[in-house]
């Protein structure tokens, strides 16, 4: 289970099974002197903290983030950011029927296929449990982010066929209800919806949408570490997410070129494009304007209706899961996606440090 | 301009600008005794190559591989194996319209604001030619695993609005039409379509599909080295692609979980599912089944018609693109999405030996 | 403070200050399926616990490790394992004497230039506790290659001029005296030396040598990644050595090919040499026969001597560095280098499952 | 035989068999706007070229390099730069006798337990011709650094038991002599020595010292990149390398805390230190003093006295190597050593760059 590091100069590695004494994170090569806290943290945190709203697992974690390296009166030092997390509720309950079927859409067959055995409680290394800890991580780089003016607007854009409309756009609305929709009514439709396939024992897929302002241009490099290839993996790496998408995304393969180009023009002597199709990046560099990002999340696999699989015998056999799961993955999904994005531009942004040798020398003689 | 590498095992390594001597490829981490020569490279480097069509670039460049290191006797040796293609068209030109002038959709302005110059010649390093040398190494990735029967189809799904249908799915068709299109009808309705196009001085977006079967399941890791995640980075890192999707991709954002849960059952012992919405993905790793990905090409940028834009000295400018430009990206591109693709597959597969213990054990002690 | 972690496919993460609430490390890329428990880690960490004789500093941590992920019912899961240590006896003191002082042979001033402030407690992140974290995920390290025959000796050779005699050389002896020294006359000695030492305010450096017998032939990259190249790094890392040697080492330098050069014979069919000036290690690459490595360090910089040094001011000032210091650092390092050089041969042995395509289709194929 | 790339910003990948067609690297994360050209390069590549004095072997190659990418208008321009050295000699002959043989002191029983086969012609990829190619990376490390007011002064400081006497230490001397010593009544007393080992048929070991002055303080990262453990690695991965030091190395071991500690002063407001036995680092970040390494190479193992060894077929066989070999390779090893260094140097810069994030805000809002 290698490849629990992500990052390259601003690395986090995560740890811990949904149902082991804890889960946290490691955050290397984070610069010296950014003010963080517990509590900044933690507000984070409680953005993806289960047992918020009806759509969300009764499971009752209070997450709570404890800094353990790392930071010194109040400051990043430069030296790795250990956070951890107690698991509060893992009490052993009896996972015998979870610990030899394989239940659809999820990873227990994969698991057992790669490494022989599983940890099954819970779901154990590939349960949601495992985003706190890039939450934690993203917190920070957020925080890095915001002393550069760059800021972060996520949300539900869709539950299922029901989308939000621009034109009822509103950003406050975000925080107001339990589905991080920007969109009252919108937000309204799609909890009734919820409503009924929670009633009918199912769960819907949803989209994610990631604008992230003030971002400089420059960052990002032209070949594999394009911007949006790492914000792809980055958002492709959280569990359920079936699509990435840039800008208009899967819309451009419908257009032309004379509809899909973003035009320059100069305003006041700044560079900037009258529309925004490429979704704030050309050519893997970000071109100053805004960087727009959707993720598509398929529907929570956990449901209660019966369904046909195998054991670990490979025997046909019918499951009803039990437990309290999300009839939706998405909205407490929204700063992971959020999280994940935030670290893919902070690192870029300190990589990008070092691509002119005209400000490396300033850097060294100023 | 870090990020010329990619991969963890198997890594490869571009270097070359569209309009320098050559542009080439290091792959690192090959195993030893594969076989392999310049002919097989050079099949693969054709369907990339440009002048083949209507549809693509007039440019005569023959892409000759040559093969300069890392193969001893017909075999890989374990070392390094160098690949370089002469660029052969590259004569020096006027370009002092594109070297002041920004082209909206490239990667013009961003390179200026990163690096304070560029390389203008024909796009220098943000170039598709880049993608040769990514081909040919790629096409080593296909040979290894096609020696653990694993086999790809890829193929050009939709242009424009033009998409092919499943009924007339036919795998020979692909290389029998210079849209590499795999239903007879819709490619030429799609020629037809790009022909207007081109005489309208515009050009289309485009979707790329590679299905990959034979794939062992337990490859690819939980967390951020998810299978997924990593194709998707390796394939949004080709220029002009917008979106990529797994299985059914944005769709599943629209279904229930009933609807999307793929029903595992017992085929003889073998476990298989009954649908694969999944796209032979669980969890990040790979589940037995084919895996089936989806990339959205954005319309080339390069378009005759007049455009506005800026200049280097941020005034506004018109501009007609001159030189020969493909109407359509994707068909090229085909390859090289299933390149980029084999290189993830090939480096999941060799990082998944060192996975199990016991396996490990019966490495050393037989 | 990037560089946290260490590994291409094994990899560790550490973190922690020594005054802070913890210090821990995360391995991830450990094969599933081998058997560990705390009382086997714990083992290892008692070897470089405090207070354990005359010779290592009297605070009083005991050390104690938790598992916090990646083991399940007593094996490895594949996942990453999360290790951590409490410190115990971090109770704040007065530290405003070391907080605006440099002192000597420290880090305290290079981490005020890199950082602009430093985490003064007991030093901070270079403090020769994080080691503490190395020795437990060399631990794992060391049970994985004891699953194939691989075994080490680690001893303290030489304190001072003090040099162990070969000719009394008792691998039992090891454990039997405080300074780890496989000869108890020299033993004797050099404690003898550093009772004088210690009431002069004084310190010494030492050498520790470490052998690795039973690793296959192979192991290990013939370029840059060298496996001596992997251990000097790895070794060098270890605060306080100063010097790294393999095979008879600097000695090479004065000899004369015919006298250097190990001859190989047929022993029975098995490939053996006549002498091992290589250290086991030819080209990169290990060639079955012992590894030899031998580490100089340098004497404790703690000293309680008067010491003229600067401030954060730049002023000159004297120093009396108070506090229970080691009179000399290789007898509780002599665990870490053998963490440090077990977590590299494993890392080896790992990489080299995938270096022969023959090797990789029996695994797939069987 | 991954482990071909080296550097984290940084990175050189370097290909190439010493009787292939070419050989050759590609150096990618090098900032833009780096004055270089071939001419340069050319001057380094000179100083290890073959076939300068009696001392190294008539092999008659030039070694004229070939800059490939990345150099556009005399600057870098941030694209990876692929440099190309054509083997000009590389005539097949007959290699029957070394193809079946395994030398000693050479990695052919080595290459061929790793792979099942090797290239045997001239060492392969194991061959010091490798070497070349890491000079021409060096080379612009160097450019780089040069820009900083960093220098080196390389050299070799003995030959056998014969060692350059510090008080007649000449720099320009380094230059005049085809041994690359400082010292002219050394140079010759060693050309003598090495004159009676080739006749002797014979080689002899030698160390090579490098002082890299004008490095500012808070180079590297205090955990496992230590700036010495990763120059560590650097130098050790150059072959025939058997010991590095930093400082006084080996010697510390041996020293008391008093004798060893450097201390601090204050001159006219710069922190300065009365003695170098640190060599320049401190818990792994550079103080601003000089940084001083030693290298120990071991004698040329291809000796013409005839030597016992084993062949394939794990026959005892007698061997007399053939061909034109150095007696010593430290003289053309000393520009290896020095471009191995650079690139560190050059990579720890970089990344210190990004170690603050006042440095951080400064750069992007300046």
């Amino acid at each position: 289970m290698a490849g629990s590091t992500f990052g390259k100069i601003l690395k986090l590695t995560t740890w811990g099974e949904s149902h082991g004494p804890a889960l946290g994170v490691v955050l290397d090569g984070c610069p010296a002197g950014i003010e963080i806290d517990e509590e900044y943290i933690q507000s984070f945190l409680d953005r993806r903290k289960p047992g918020q709203s009806d759509f969300s697992t009764k499971r009752n974690e209070s997450d709570r983030v404890d800094i353990l390296s790392g930071v010194f009166e109040g400051k990043t030092t430069g030296a790795p950011i250990s956070m951890m997390i107690r698991n509060e509720t893992q009490i052993s309950r009896d996972y015998s029927n979870i610990a030899s079927v394989y239940r659809p859409g999820h990873a227990d067959y994969t698991f057992d296929e790669k490494y022989g055995f599983r940890d099954y409680r819970g779901g154990g290394r590939s349960s949601g449990r495992e985003t706190a800890a890039r939450v934690a991580a993203g917190a920070i780089a957020i925080k890095l982010l915001s002393e550069l003016g760059v800021s972060f607007t996520t949300y539900v854009e869709s539950v299922g066929d029901i989308c939000i409309d621009p034109a009822r756009f509103d950003r406050e609305e975000i925080f107001k209800n339990k589905l991080y929709m920007p969109d009252k009514e919108a937000a309204e439709k799609a909890s009734e919806y919820l409503r009924g396939l929670a009633a009918d024992k199912d769960s819907s897929g949803a989209t994610v949408k990631c604008i992230i302002s003030g971002v400089p241009a420059g960052l990002g490099d032209p070949v594999f570490d394009k911007l949006d290839a790492r914000l792809a993996m980055a958002v492709m790496s959280i569990g359920a997410v079936k699509a990435f998408e840039v800008g208009n995304g899967k819309v451009a393969s419908k257009l032309k070129g004379s509809e899909n180009n973003d035009e320059f023009y100069n305003d006041n002597g700044v560079v900037r494009k009258r529309s925004n199709n490429s979704g704030g990046i050309l050519g893997g560099i970000s071109d100053g304007s805004d960087i727009i990002l959707t993720a598509s999340f398929k529907p929570t696999p956990s449901i209660y209706k019966e369904q046909h699989t195998v054991n670990k015998a490979h025997e046909d056999v019918a499951i009803e899961i039990k437990g309290r799961h999300d009839p939706i993955i998405a909205p407490r999904a929204v700063v992971v996606v959020e999280a994940m994005s935030a670290l893919v531009i902070a690192d870029a942004l300190l990589m990008n440090c070092t691509s002119r040798m005209d400000n490396i020398i300033k850097f060294y003689k100023d």
